[in-house]
Formats: structure tokens, C-alpha cells, sequence
């Protein structure tokens, strides 16, 4: 690997095959790095760490976004700031993967969910109906305390929805270059981009995006579109950040879709061209055209 | 969501859209539960957890192949068993999402890895170069207790590789269907497919393919081809498991070569149809045909 090649992929030398032709070259491989996170509350000295895979960039909007997915962040006022460890025994290029963020001591003292938590000293009952129904409550918790209890809407026209993947495409100038990344969309109710952002793994462009508008304080926008495929834990993200309509170009899970259907998400997969699949509520999509 | 449609999908009533025309109907869903793998080494009643996403079916395979990636199994003798918890309180239906794996004391004994371990009362420096470290002096000793420290094969030719997607399609009857999975197919030297097994994540099916060679205390093949990409994870089980060649029908990230690179496996990206390239140790790919 050599030179870096802007913020998300370096340059790799490679062989290429095409049947008996061989050929040498160079290839924009994406960036993956982990992103340790450590919490401190302020209060005491005690570390606690969440560790994602994530391409660089962002880190921040990344590091907010999953403290607000995994309930230790439950406004963005409970986030005080984000800062690079000062150890003058970390190595320069190990910095960059390290990201302490500043909480109020009550959220400093939420535990992390039990996907986080590997030890724990007595069973605990981890299962689709629990977990469901405890997202059910936080998301309904997150809404009433975001004054968007009653948000019922958007409903919009088929023909909106059609033009986001087209849109999201417009935003992901990485892609192209590496063919590696996934993307997540925020968009407006009348379907203006809001917030795009990109990561190796979908789970990270959908924190980045959430946290984005978490720390910006704005409204997180009523409509998501995610690259790759919808599964629990991107539903669970939406549905904590009071998104009205997740869509997929890709499949949704039965988890994704049992989720959606208890928070009242609109679920909308396989958006590709004038076509998709409505999964759960479809009121929001009007009919007709 | 409705009636179980075979081991790995549901069906679910949906509106279909097509420009203007709207139509009803059922789609098949990939299932997405999640499975609480809880393990006792005997000695003591302390239980300790993992939980990952996944789509039932093959449960022991999967954790197998996880508790190997995760570090807590060295060999496959320390697994003694697996069974299903006999806890009268826990509903039916849940049952199927816990599976107890039994382990040697000194298996049990073994720390999660920092990423399952949520909690840590001091800075641990996880970053990129002490993963890479860490993971290529795992995969060495894997590799000297597999007595195949030396193994540096197989050499193969490129109509073998270029055989191989094509190979793991035929395998796969679910995808067909719900249009959601990801595989993991494992080759003997020759081109053979060995093992292939399905999941809603590439991680998982990874696990299981690789799981399910342990439990059958076979030697893990040397080939392994996912159907999505090759991140660090599914590069460091291949790595820990011994295979040598990697492959990939997407992009490989920058993690996954330098790992790679490091523990001497080849990596293969973009496998499609006689094209592909190849990102390390190109030797094990024959030139000229």
C-alpha cells in the first residue's frame, strides 16, 4: 500500500486477470481503521470504550451517532465535547484512532447495551421479543422527549422516493474511486439531501449521519436511504432517531421489519428505478402516483 | 408477517410499486434473530455472553466458528458440547435464540476480545498496528498447533478461481428466494466446494463455514470465498482458520490487505466472471492460465 489518496482509500499495486491476460497496476483500495471511543464523565477516571471498524473521516459524527444508538446519549446536550487523547506515549498515526468524548455524569453512568457489554455475571435474557420490545420504548421515550410524539408524517409520492437513490449517488464521490463504500442519506420531507455521509460499513454511514445532526442540533430529517441492506441494527438506529421512512435499495431483514411495524417506521426495500416494495405502514406513500 | 417459509425465510404481505401501478402480494424475508451464545467452562456458574445477529440454522456451526474467531477456542478438543438452556421460564420461542456452549476451564478462562469486552477499567489501546500484531501472531500459533506452519500451497490456476462464484451460487437455494444472504463457501485445493453456509451477515456465514469444519474436527480448506466484502473481520477468521486464499467477489478494504499481507494469505478481489484482481502474495495464482 502507498500513498494516501484523500480521506478514504490509499493506492494499492495490484495484478489484474481477464481469462489469460494478466496485467499490473494500481488500485484505490477503501480505508479501514478501528475507532476506539473512550467515555469519560468527568466525575471519574474510569475508561470505558466502544470499538467500531470505520473508515476515517467524520470520526466524530461517527463516535456521537453510536453513543446515541446504544442509548448512552439520550440528548445532544449530554454530549460536552469530543477531544484527541493528550498520551504523549500514543504514536502520532494511532491519534487518529482514538476519539474520548466528554459526557454529563448522567450519561457517563448508562450502561452499555448488553451487545456491548461481553461480561456480564448472570444470564440476561438477550432475545428478538426482548430486544424489540425494549427499542419499542426507547424509540417512543426518544420521540416524546424530541417533541415529535404525535409526527405521524411525511407522506410523500412514489415518484420522490424514486429519485433518492439517484440523489445519494450524486453525494457519494468516494464510491466511484473505490467501489468499497457504503452510503447513508438523510433527506426532507420533499426529498432534498440533507445529510449524506460514507463508511465501510453501513452501520457507521448511518451513526454518521445521526450524529451529524445530533451534533449540529438539528432535527434528524423524517427520511433515511441506506446503500446496502436494512437489518435490525440500522432499523434501530432510525426508529431511535425518530426516522418516519427507512428505505433500501437492497432487502430488509424479518427483524427490520417487525421493528418498524412496532414504532410505526415505514419500511420501503428494493429501490431501484420507479420500483420498490412497501413493507409496513404504507399510508406514508401516496398512492397513485 | 406470516407462515415460516423453509429454515431461513418468512413471508410477509407487501404493496409492490412500478411507476404508477400498485399491486399486493407476499415477499419472502430473510430472517434476522438474534443468537445469545453463553458459555460455561464447568468450573463455575459465571456465564458469559456473545451475541450476534443472525439467520437461524446451523447455531453450533456459527458459534463454533466464533468462539474460534473470538479467541476463546484454541482447538477444537476444547469444545465439549453445546445445548440449549433448561431454564422452564424461558418461553419456547426463545429457546431456539440461545444456544450454552460448553467449554475446557482453560478455554473458559479466556478473555473476550476488547471489541466484545464493552467495559474496561483502564485505556487499551486498540488500534490498527496492534490489531495487525495481534491477529498475525494469533494466526501464526493457530497455524503451528494446526501443524501447517509451513503449509505455503496450494497454487492454483486462474480458471480454478474463476470457477469458484459460480460454484457458491449453485450452492446457495435461499438467495434465490429472499434475495437477502450472504455466503461463505470454503475449497478444497482442486476447486471442490467443501462447505458452504448462508447468513444475513457475511460474518456469520464466515463463522459457520468455518465452524462447521472444526465441529467435524476436519482440516478448514485452504480457499474461502464470501459473497460481499472482505473487511479486517472476515480476513482475520480466514487468517486464525489457516486458509490462504481469500477471495472475493467485491473490494477487499485496506485493513483486510495489510492483514493479509502480514500472514501471508492471497487476496482476491472483484472475482467476476475471468476478470479478478489480485492484491497479495499473487504467487499462489498461476501465471498464464
Amino acid at each position: 500500500m502507498s500513498s494516501a489518496d484523500g480521506a478514504g482509500s490509499v493506492r494499492a499495486l495490484v495484478r489484474r486477470r481477464d481469462g489469460s491476460v494478466e496485467s499490473f497496476g494500481e488500485d484505490a483500495l477503501v480505508v479501514e481503521e478501528p475507532l476506539e471511543v473512550r467515555l469519560r464523565d468527568g466525575a471519574s477516571e474510569a475508561v470505558r470504550l466502544l470499538v467500531t471498524m470505520r473508515t476515517p473521516g467524520q470520526d466524530e459524527d461517527l463516535a456521537a451517532g453510536l453513543l446515541f444508538s446504544e442509548g448512552i446519549l439520550e440528548s445532544p446536550e449530554e454530549l460536552l465535547g469530543f477531544s484527541r487523547p493528550e498520551d504523549p506515549s500514543l504514536p502520532p498515526e494511532l491519534v487518529r484512532n482514538v476519539i474520548v468524548a466528554r459526557l454529563t455524569p448522567k450519561a457517563g453512568g448508562r450502561p452499555l447495551s448488553p451487545r456491548h457489554a461481553g461480561y456480564v455475571s448472570s444470564a440476561c435474557g438477550v432475545c428478538g421479543d426482548l430486544s424489540i420490545g425494549e427499542v419499542a420504548a426507547r424509540a417512543a421515550a426518544a420521540r416524546r422527549r424530541a417533541g415529535a410524539g404525535k409526527r405521524e408524517g411525511p407522506v410523500v409520492a412514489a415518484s420522490l422516493l424514486s429519485a433518492l437513490p439517484e440523489s445519494l449517488r450524486r453525494e457519494q464521490a468516494l464510491f466511484r474511486s473505490t467501489g468499497g463504500l457504503h452510503a447513508a442519506g438523510l433527506f426532507e420531507e420533499d426529498g432534498t439531501p440533507a445529510v449524506v455521509r460514507e463508511d465501510v460499513g453501513r452501520h457507521n454511514a448511518t451513526d454518521k449521519a445521526i450524529g451529524s445532526c445530533l451534533r449540529a442540533r438539528r432535527p434528524v430529517p423524517p427520511i433515511l436511504l441506506v446503500s446496502g441492506r436494512l437489518g435490525f441494527e440500522i432499523a434501530q438506529k432510525a426508529a431511535l432517531a425518530g426516522i418516519r421512512i427507512v428505505c433500501s435499495v437492497s432487502a430488509p431483514t424479518s427483524l427490520a421489519v417487525e421493528l418498524a411495524e412496532e414504532t410505526g417506521m415505514t419500511v420501503v426495500g428494493f429501490l431501484r428505478g420507479e420500483r420498490f416494495t412497501v413493507y409496513t405502514h404504507p399510508a406514508r406513500v401516496r398512492a397513485g402516483g
